[in-house]
């Protein structure tokens, strides 16, 4: 144990024995490989089958507060970048993940953040196998960012694309949506909200493979983050040049979340998710993956809440519970920074 | 151009359309295919070598100003992923790059920072693959932080590692040591330094492609960075197992850095560097790796500048311009924040 005090220091991003310090105990202690290194070095045998494809992906996180119910700013930082891959048919396989500290965080915080993002890893089946750490003086950054980035394998057999989507495709979520969007708001504590609702932060790279066994035809998926289902159906709905028309009455809605969207002025469906994605299926497998995403934790609340369409172009409608149509348009703006 | 206005506000990270603009005219415009996805889907045939191993790696760059002669922020991040992915033996083929920006920013500002991640990227033959972008309130970052994560591909002839460094082995620097540091520290100007220095940093792909060409046997190679010199020379020398001894008189210093490290009780051994490595190699095969080193304008001031030993394993030591001996220990604590 050569870490000195209690907290960060600016030497700890030095490039000398202080930085080695700092790494060895708190970072690769926790990712394992002790030998984690600058450059990681990896092959696996999917990587070489003919058709196979490398997919690559990387995502920053500035999540204010840090550590929020369910989850903190390390578990977001796997999930999300496990779930980018994941919606694109890959199996996630080896992440990096680079810090930027704030001079003072303490070294508990950091390791609890630390040993986050191992148990979600090792969960998730990934590896952290390579990594950066930056110190920054008190009030260039705002306690920790980090960045995660990622690469996984999509077998030949697999091709998902917005673009793929198709008139009559079935679209599913795997859960209640807002929960993430939600929670942040009541933790941030200036709203005068309590709540017991918990982030849905979960990793969706099991969840997606048992639903593209179940619904091998499945057209594509999306990882439903900043801007909520109403931004992800517009970018699909826009990519695919169809129409999509969701059923207000088939979206799976937590009352409280709703309660606390109507004292707000916000709408669910533009709120925040950290464990939630749409598929797209075509209709004779919708029920398939539907009944496969059940199956599994992360996926007990999924439900089947509409489907692409020939009409409208590029337009996502929304059949309201009165019987009425309204247009979900893309968020315009922004609901709430530092979600994620 | 949908970009309103002439500066990021926190509406530019919320996931919804005023996102999209900002990353369409500002990031995708320039770093092409204008399909950059959330995931990038990539292959190369080198891949599929039996043998070959895939190279990742990651870098955070916070360095302050964010500009600077030679160089800003965006050359750093693309030359400093390059050069983790080089100095291993690979060959840098794509890149990730994400973005933290401070509500407040100039686009014009962020548009030079890209344009010259572009430029870099391109000279260095990568490509910028994927991206994101996360904006936080003024204050909560200080300007714009930038995350670079790369893959590369080894081919299966190469097997470097600092711990195949053995005694005899020659060391090679490409180039006059400390520039980037002795720039950062006079471009910040609370010293009242004046300078006509320049940032040393660039890409050094080619140049370790030709090093390699020529000397096939060379054992390992450090890029110098935060702690300099002094950091990566003692990093080897312990993964090694043996000792370092550099001459004074040898190494490649540059009055006018010399000079600035006297008035402000620097070491120039320890200041950082952007475009300069330590190449080991095999006496026989050092005079080639040189002159290939000498024929390219990254590494026109390269220079051989001691050897491994058998000897004080572990430590490197330096026969000073007068005869004597001393201890080149590993940088303790830090001699500037904030340099990459």
């Amino acid at each position: 144990m050569a870490l000195r005090g209690e907290r960060v220091t600016l030497a700890h991003g030095g490039g000398g024995r202080a930085m080695r310090d700092l790494i060895e105990e708190i970072f690769t202690s926790a990712f394992a490989p002790p030998g984690m290194e600058d450059q990681a070095r990896l092959m696996t045998d999917a990587l070489r089958e003919p058709g196979a494809r490398l997919a690559f992906t990387t995502d920053g996180f500035v999540v204010t507060p840090l550590e929020f119910p369910g989850g903190d700013i390390g578990k977001l930082a796997i999930c999300g970048t496990v779930n980018d891959l994941a919606v694109g048919g890959a199996k996630p396989l080896w992440l990096s993940a680079a810090f930027v500290i704030e001079e003072g965080t303490e070294f508990a915080l950091l390791r609890r953040i630390v040993a986050t993002m191992a148990h979600e890893a090792e969960a998730a089946g990934v590896r952290i196998v390579t990594g950066d750490t930056k110190v920054v003086e008190r009030g260039a950054c705002d306690g920790v960012f980090i960045t995660t980035s990622g690469i996984g394998v999509i077998p030949a057999s697999r091709d998902m694309a917005a673009s793929h989507v198709r008139a009559g495709d079935v679209a599913i979520v795997n859960g209640v949506l807002g929960d993430h969007g939600a929670t942040i708001l009541a933790a941030r504590g200036d709203l005068a909200l309590s709540s017991a609702i918990e982030s849905d932060c979960a990793a969706l790279g099991h969840l997606m493979e048992a639903a593209l066994t179940a619904a091998p035809q499945a057209r594509a998926a999306r990882d439903l983050t900043r801007g909520g289902l109403a931004s992800a159906l517009n970018e699909i709905a826009e990519e695919a040049g169809c129409g999509i028309v969701i059923e207000e009455d088939a979206l799976p809605l937590r009352a409280e979340v709703v309660g606390m969207c109507e004292i707000l002025g916000l709408d669910p469906l533009y709120l925040a998710n950290e464990g939630r994605l749409v598929l797209f299926a075509p209709e004779e497998q919708a029920e398939a993956a539907l009944a496969a995403m059940q199956a599994l934790p992360e996926g007990k609340g999924a439900a089947i809440i509409g489907r692409a369409v020939a009409d409208h172009a590029g337009q996502v409608r929304m059949r309201t519970a009165f019987g009425g149509t309204r247009i979900v348009d893309m968020l315009v703006g922004e609901q709430l920074p530092r979600i994620c």
